[in-house]
């Protein structure tokens, strides 16, 4: 896709309160302030990085309206009353330009209970199937063969691109964004073993998801054995999670790609589980504790600490650890060449 | 989902040989004797498990006939001819309220090959797919969107979610259920590598599903190079496994999610697998034998043991070594005082 | 799925410059030289793999014109010009068996935007819906309930299996082939974190996969931020894999199951990565180096290199610590008992 912003037209979408300096390049992309390249916007959202303005490269930065510092060459500040609400409205615009809204209606192709209720601002496109008592909710888009089991119900402003399906009595929030493949609602893994078989614990809960969570491609959520199994708003999830029945995950959290969570853990807010991550089961990981990738955490986790290795150990220890595991053939060798000395000395006469 | 049983309705549902103690509690839920809450109904299934039956915490236990135990306060007991089969009655129920079977026949969206077989009592939901020579069985469920392959055949009572994809000649048994997304016979991944290039080994194999077997979202199963993968009646896999190529699966093996096996494994019957464990290809883990989540399997395996870590040692070994490892830093501190000491000691006049 | 050929089928199909020996077997399958057991087919394709022809129990060996060996007892060569290119004829010819072509042309039930290019040659399967200004080139076949987003150009020969999810813009090369549930195009993973919540970074660039890759069942590959991310030409990725945005995989790569790799990571030609490995974003795998399953790749990757563990080390080190690993329990005793001789010696007049 080509996409390209002059500073002129930036201003224009943005209207901000005042500008500084100014920029010939052309803008391309979004970028944090010290990422950023000659070409891309970047701002100014949480104060504790002021001090990373003054050595950003971005061409354009937007700035609260009190920021008093100045563009370097051939750089431009934008003053606004509120820089993350401003790049949520040019985050809006370039997402529109890639993902046209498509009309309202839906598709004849598409095979509706006639219980179902749809709101008129929905669309539901090609080959989607929605199933009795299902709702949904004003402005959501289903690309394409979605499956919107019995009795489920999605909030306003969805995007479920093609392939998402939905099992009976799933509840999303509004303006989720599901991509290709994502499952809510299969059943959770539970057996009774009896006389060398394993028996079906009936998986009769749900899947409840917040506002504003984002799911990525092939993701799995289970419905909850009773109760329900919940994402809370704000949460981001990528693909090939797995996240089993009555795991309870708090606002915020940062889930990235093929994560395993067993069944009934909970993340606390602000959680952030690098890629692979493990949870065990029946287990709470606290608010704003993080995990690196391929982590194995099988035990509860304090709010604000951070993880490594599988069995998990504090970051910090881990990479010690790590770094001593290195240097075990020499440890090895030194024990040996200590033992043989001993033996010396105590051959030696006294 | 409301669900709800009175200890009246539980009698009147599974009509036990007798019955002790009462209990006012609803019930709402089933679990393990050593889990159960107040509420929640347990069972005996296994008489090894006799000794739970006194400290149990449940509402309502199910026993067989010649149990001798008393209940506790607000406890029923019900005594059955089996309590393993009056468990599986009471499931049956429960999983009929959340999923009424839908009427049988074939919805008029579905795309059938003329030469497929479907049996009049199966139900081949919107926008199925069911390719030539394909053959569906008595009582079996298509939800919707299922695509069925070329001379696909699948057995009685079979429950298949939404989005389920059978790839041409699988064979799926009696009374299995797969939930949204599960492919079934996708090639093999293997190739002979020659002047450069990687030249695809054509998959013609097949992938064979015994009785009873139920598959997680989103898994998939390799067909086989040639010959069959395999998997054995009663196995229950869970969400995002990967099952490669010419694997053959014993019977009543579990299977935690992400778990993947490499081409060629053999898992014989009662193995257990954590989640996102891995095992390597062309080997041999013996019945019943377990192991951790994220264990890595590079070596065959004797029957009846437990494996973790990666790559994989026996399981008490492994724990004793991930607490030896956590006291590195301490050894080497240790060793260096010794090596000083040792050096003072050798310096010293004799 | 019953396949055979005899000899004389072989012969009349691969039309050898010359044939030395016989074999009354049936060839069943297809094996390297090494691993080839009788009733199957080999071939010589690579010149360093000569010595493992006289050892070969292949029942038919495919070999250059000028190779001068015999054949054992019961076997047969066959001499061509070119044992790769016969050998790739062979596949040709047993996948066809498998995978009759459909019919060219557009099933009914499929949902085709006016704007989309289908060439005359291609089949649309039943049940798949292709979108705007897509383009699907000669002779490429979507089995069924495929999607293609908008403007998506797919090329020739292409072999896409059911429930196969391209988002808008995807571009495919020639020979492709992808199973059942892959997922091309979904929205990369990029968050702004601005006063306390992800701000999504709209992901609007593309995902452009070379010629003669093959995808496996329910791998997913994310759009890039900006620009695209790239799989070469040759590269086979297999089931489960994820491929985050902005990645480029080099040519002839080998990515086995559940691999995950992280946002904007470089992996050279002919990488090869064991199944479930994961690699961090920002790196770069030279030309050729591998990664055992489950190695966790936090670091650039000299070419030529072979690693193992998370995180990786060089192999024979990392092998060579996991010896030593379990004999910490003696070194930790060893240590002990040294300490106290130490001690003991300390204690001794002098």
């Amino acid at each position: 896709m080509t996409l390209a912003f002059s500073a002129a037209e930036l201003i224009a979408l943005l209207t901000p309160r005042a500008t500084r300096g100014g920029t010939t390049a052309t803008l391309r992309t979004i970028a944090a302030l010290k990422d950023a390249q000659p070409g891309d916007l970047s701002f100014l959202g949480n104060p504790k990085y002021k001090p990373e303005v003054a050595a950003t490269r971005a061409s354009v930065v937007l700035l609260p309206a009190d920021f008093d510092g100045e563009p370097a060459t051939d750089q431009l500040f934008l003053l606004v009353d509120n820089p993350s609400a401003a790049l949520a409205t040019l985050c809006a615009r370039l997402e529109a330009a890639l993902w046209p809204r498509p009309a309202a209606g839906i598709h004849p192709s598409a095979i509706i209970a006639r219980s179902a209720t749809i709101d008129p601002s929905a669309t539901v496109g090609p080959l989607c199937v929605i199933e009795d008592d299902a709702v949904i909710g004003p402005r959501t888009v289903l690309q394409a063969q979605v499956f919107i089991g019995r009795a489920a119900r999605i909030g306003t402003d969805g995007w479920f691109m093609s392939g998402v399906h939905l099992a009976t009595e799933t509840v999303v929030g509004d303006r989720v964004r599901l991509h290709a493949g994502v499952v809510l609602g299969s059943d959770g893994f539970g057996y009774e073993s009896a006389t060398g078989r394993h028996i079906k614990i009936p998986q009769i809960g749900q899947v409840v998801i917040g506002d504003d969570v984002e799911i990525g491609a092939n993701t799995t959520i289970d419905r909850a054995r009773f109760s329900r199994t919940y994402v809370g708003t704000g949460t981001k999830i990528d693909n090939l999670v797995m996240i089993g029945h009555n795991v309870v995950i708090g606002r915020h959290c940062i889930i990235c790609a093929q994560v395993g969570i067993s069944g009934s853990a909970t993340l606390e807010d602000y959680v952030v589980l690098g890629g692979q991550a493990g949870v065990a089961g029946h287990l709470t990981i606290g608010k704003g504790a993080k995990a690196d990738g391929q982590t194995g955490i099988n035990t509860t986790v304090a709010p604000g600490t951070f993880w490594k290795g599988s069995p998990c150990l504090p970051y910090q220890l881990e990479q010690r650890i790590n770094v001593l595991r290195q240097r075990l053939p020499d440890l090895f060798r030194k024990v040996d060449t200590i033992a043989a000395e001993l033996a010396e000395l105590k051959r030696l006469p006294r």
